[in-house]
C-alpha cells in the first residue's frame, strides 16, 4: 500500500513537473495571462479537471509558474556561477550564464523574468509581487559581488556599485530583447562587450596590470 | 451640406483619436492583446458599434493604436531633437527626451514601444512586424547621429556606432523597465549619468579638451 501511494505522488509530482514545464514556455512568450487551465489542457492532452487537480485556479498556476522559473533560473545560471571564486568572477559568470540562458533559447520567449515583468509591471497583485522580489533579488546580488570585488582590491573602491549593476544589468536584458524582437543574434556579442569593457573600467590599477602589462 | 458632412467627419476624426488615446494607455499598461472593442466600449461610455465604426476589427484597432503611438513619439521626442544640431548634442536630446516622455507618465505603462515589443516579440504577423519596424527605425536614428558625430570630429573615428547605440538604447530600456516595475525614480538619474559617461567617452581629444580643459 504505502509502496502505491508513493508510486501515485511521485507521478502526480511528475505530472506536476511536465504542466509547469508547459507552463513556463507558454507563459515566456505568450505572458502569464495567456496561461489557461483550457490552453494547457489542450496543449497537453489532459482533461482540464486533470489540470484543475494541480492548480486549483489561474492565479495558482501563474504563481506556481513564476516559482518553478525561478528555479530554472537558480539551475542554470546561480549555481554555476556559485562555483567561481567571489567578486569579479562570480560577476562575470552571473551575466555570461544569463546571457548563455537566453542565447540558448531555455524558453521559447527568451528570458522568462523580463517578459514576465514587463507583462505585469502594471497588474498589482501577488504575481507581480512575487516577479519584482526575485527579480530585485538578482539586482541585489550582482551588486553584492561589485561592493566585494571593491572591497577586496579587485575593483577599484570608488566604483559605484548600483550604478554599474544598473548599466550591466541593462546589457543583458537589450540582447534578450534585441533577440527577441529583431531574431539578432549579435547582440550577445555586443552585450558580452559591454560587459568586458564595464568590469575592465571598474578594475583597480593592479588588477588591470596583471590582465593588460603594456597598459 | 457640405458644412454638415465636413462637420461630421471632423467629430469622427476626434472621437477616433480619443478612442486611440484610451486605446494606447490600456495597451501600454495591459498590452495590447488586453484591448477589446467592448473593453474600449465600456471605459469610453461609448456602444461597442460606435467602437466598431471606427475600427472593424480587434487587429485593425491593434495596428491603428501601435501607428498613434508613434505619432506620439514622434511628437514628443523626435520633434524637439531635430531641432538640436545633428551629432552628439541630437543623439543627447533624443535619449533625454526618451527619458522624460517614460518619466512624465505620458502612458500609465510607461514606453509604449517597450511594452508592445516585450509583448509581441513571439507572436507573428502585423502588429509585430510595424512594432519592429519602428523600433528598429529608432535604433537606427541613433546610430546615424553617432556615426555623424564620428565623421565631423565630434566622436572618435574609431567609434563603434552600432555598438554604443545599442549600449545607450539599453540605459532608458533598463530605466523603464525599473520605473515600472520598482517604481524607483533613481532609475532615471543612473541612465543619465550613463549616458553622459558613453557620450563623454566617445568625444574626440578637442571636444574633450573644450569640455573639460583640465584633462
Amino acid at each position: 500500500m504505502k509502496g502505491t501511494v508513493l508510486y501515485r505522488t511521485r507521478q502526480a509530482g511528475r505530472t506536476r513537473q511536465q504542466i509547469l514545464r508547459a507552463a513556463m514556455d507558454i507563459a515566456s512568450a505568450e505572458g502569464l495571462e495567456g496561461l489557461s487551465i483550457g490552453r494547457l489542457a489542450s496543449d497537453m492532452k489532459m482533461s482540464k479537471t486533470g489540470i484543475f487537480s494541480h492548480f486549483g485556479s489561474k492565479r495558482e498556476l501563474q504563481l506556481a509558474t513564476v516559482e518553478a522559473a525561478k528555479q530554472v533560473f537558480l539551475e542554470r545560471i546561480v549555481e554555476p556561477a556559485l562555483t567561481e571564486p567571489r567578486g569579479s568572477l562570480r560577476l562575470a559568470a552571473m551575466l555570461y550564464k544569463w546571457l548563455e540562458y537566453v542565447e540558448k533559447i531555455v524558453f521559447r520567449g527568451g528570458c522568462f523574468f523580463a517578459a514576465a515583468s514587463a507583462e505585469f509591471d502594471s497588474r498589482p497583485g501577488a504575481v507581480r509581487n512575487q516577479i519584482a522580489l526575485h527579480t530585485k533579488a538578482w539586482l541585489v546580488g550582482l551588486e553584492d559581488e561589485i561592493r566585494f570585488a571593491a572591497s577586496n582590491g579587485q575593483f577599484r573602491s570608488s566604483v559605484d556599485a548600483a550604478q554599474l549593476a544598473f548599466e550591466l544589468h541593462a546589457y543583458v536584458q537589450e540582447a534578450n530583447w534585441a533577440f527577441k524582437l529583431f531574431n539578432d543574434k549579435s547582440a550577445f556579442e555586443r552585450a558580452r562587450r559591454a560587459i568586458a569593457r564595464s568590469i575592465s573600467e571598474a578594475s583597480s590599477e593592479s588588477v588591470r596590470k596583471i590582465v593588460n602589462p603594456r597598459e
